[in-house]
């Protein structure tokens, strides 16, 4: 199998390469070739024994697509975007590239599509960004797309044209509206969403953090390992039972700030839960309190999409996986 | 003030063009000046005393929104669009002029809100084809986006453009989603919805209509009478107690096709309803069955909106405003 993964320089796509490499395979699938792209060149990955192209691209060039494309690879994973944060300050750049750019890779494989019969599969991460206040509690799968930012409402684009192309027949599409992802490694993005891993990653390391919303503030989460899972189960599981709604919400974990916190209590002790600092933030506080706050994301589980199921369990993966295993100290 | 429309030659845009000439006026508000665009000239209409503009142009050329905006229009009225038929069939034409003239509108007046602080009135005409089986028999105004045509499909991409666009100050924008327009004058179009007008205009003149699918499927409909009135009052109500939600699905009447018959019967008794002739067509009830039932419209019906009350009423206006107020014989 031929993957080309756009967006592989960014922290999920390095992590999805690495579970390629290190297994040689995507799901059930053996994995020969890799095709790596992004704005940066990606590493190329250790330990994997197909042959593997890494490109600096971008993607809001329209001869970027079709270049990604010559060698036809089986499966696309379309990771690239610029964040919300830089969306907002930037409105031309977040268009250009979470527009445009998603825009010319489907074109170009329906391109592929119309002359070669093409039909690959078609894997686009989304957002829970795509829902905006007033939300319920718990949001279904049936829930009305009303992005406040100009990143969903590139992302609520995204997967309009995914479905609409997918019924069409040019390709095999999902896109899977991702939790937000904690513990990110690593440093701060531009993300307002920052501080819902800073409070935890700093802290395990021993360093202080800034909590800059109220604890009671609820949100929805999932681990990179599970954000790796859920990409590797859309890149492969059967879609015949998909039907024409190909966009899923990925299940993940309801937590407040203050469960969060409880959980760092318990895995890593009161010395790490001191190093919190309270800076309240009111303009993080503004945005935040406009998302998710939980959902029910039954289709994606009935599909086989699996998550944590506990907050202690999100750290521990973060403890396992960049972390050697254990706390220093 | 200077109203823009544009796809002022369709149906409904020469209806609305002649209630402004008819009235010199948009709601309240007094009309010194028309621009009427489409891709054939529009007529100039009768009895208008102000200025006004005629112009045969294409919206999916990036020079033409901005010329259409040179005067600076108080109010811009988007109507532009091929329908659903043509946009499945033409999948290139129908995002050229669906989504990326509408891009090109949106981009032209940021452009101007940028530089001179423009920041007029706009609003875009959208459809219930946003909304894709299976549906509840109510669709309330938190439901999924899920198009199953390509025409649905960009008709939700230029609503989710137009609200981030009015959520960043370029325009005061508001989409609302028509009902079907029932009964239709003059000849069918490409729409798959022509027979819903079709079984009653034609008997109402006395001639032979075909019903291409059984007599108890419900879909949800307006006059064009009252589809002029909701963009008069999209056009002109305060915007400031909308939020930033700015699609509205449009109150309507919920009729099964055996509901709309019986109506012409009490209207124009059995003869009319004797020239109905069933002759079952699967391409158009395949699609038909896709389509929204009804809906709550409690958002609109709350900002002030307001619809037909019964089929009768839907038949009366067609007799009064197409047909002399009278039937034939």
């Amino acid at each position: 199998m031929h993957v080309l993964i756009i967006g592989a320089a960014g922290m999920i796509g390095r992590k999805l390469v690495g579970a390629i490499a290190r297994t040689g395979s995507l799901g059930a699938f053996r994995v020969d070739r890799l095709t790596l792209a992004d704005a940066i060149r990606p590493e190329a990955p250790e330990g994997f024994s197909g042959e593997v192209a890494t490109l600096a691209r971008d993607i809001s060039d329209p001869h970027t697509a079709p270049e990604l494309l010559i060698g036809l690879p089986d499966v696309i994973i379309h990771l690239a975007a610029i964040v919300s944060g830089e969306a907002e300050q930037d409105f031309d750049k977040g268009y250009r590239i979470n527009l445009d750019g998603t825009r010319y890779l489907f074109d170009a494989v329906r391109s592929l599509s119309e002359t070669d019969g093409y039909c690959p599969r078609l894997v686009f991460a989304s957002s829970i960004a795509v829902y905006g206040a007033p939300l319920p509690d718990e949001i279904d799968d049936t829930f009305l797309l009303a992005p406040l930012t100009s990143y969903g409402t590139q992302k609520a684009i995204g997967e309009l044209l995914l479905q609409d192309y997918s019924r069409r027949g040019f390709f095999d599409g999902l896109a899977i509206r991702l939790p937000t992802i904690c513990i990110r490694p690593g440093l701060p993005n531009k993300a307002a969403s920052g501080f819902f891993s800073g409070i935890l990653r700093e802290p395990l390391a021993g360093k202080p953090a800034i909590l800059p919303v109220p604890d009671t503030v609820r949100h929805w989460h999932a681990s990179p390992r599970a954000a790796v899972g859920f990409l590797t189960h859309a890149a492969t599981m059967e879609t015949g039972v998909v039907g024409h709604r190909r966009v899923l919400n990925m299940p993940g974990i309801s937590a407040t700030v203050a469960e969060q916190i409880e959980a760092l209590r318990r895995v890593a002790g009161d010395k790490a839960v001191a190093l919190i600092r309270q800076e309240p933030d009111p303009a993080i506080l503004r945005i935040v309190s406009t998302w998710p706050r939980g959902f029910t994301a039954e289709r994606a589980k009935g599909l086989g999409f699996k998550a944590e199921s506990s907050f202690d369990e999100i750290i521990r993966i973060h403890i396992e996986d960049e972390m050697g295993g254990s706390l220093p100290g």
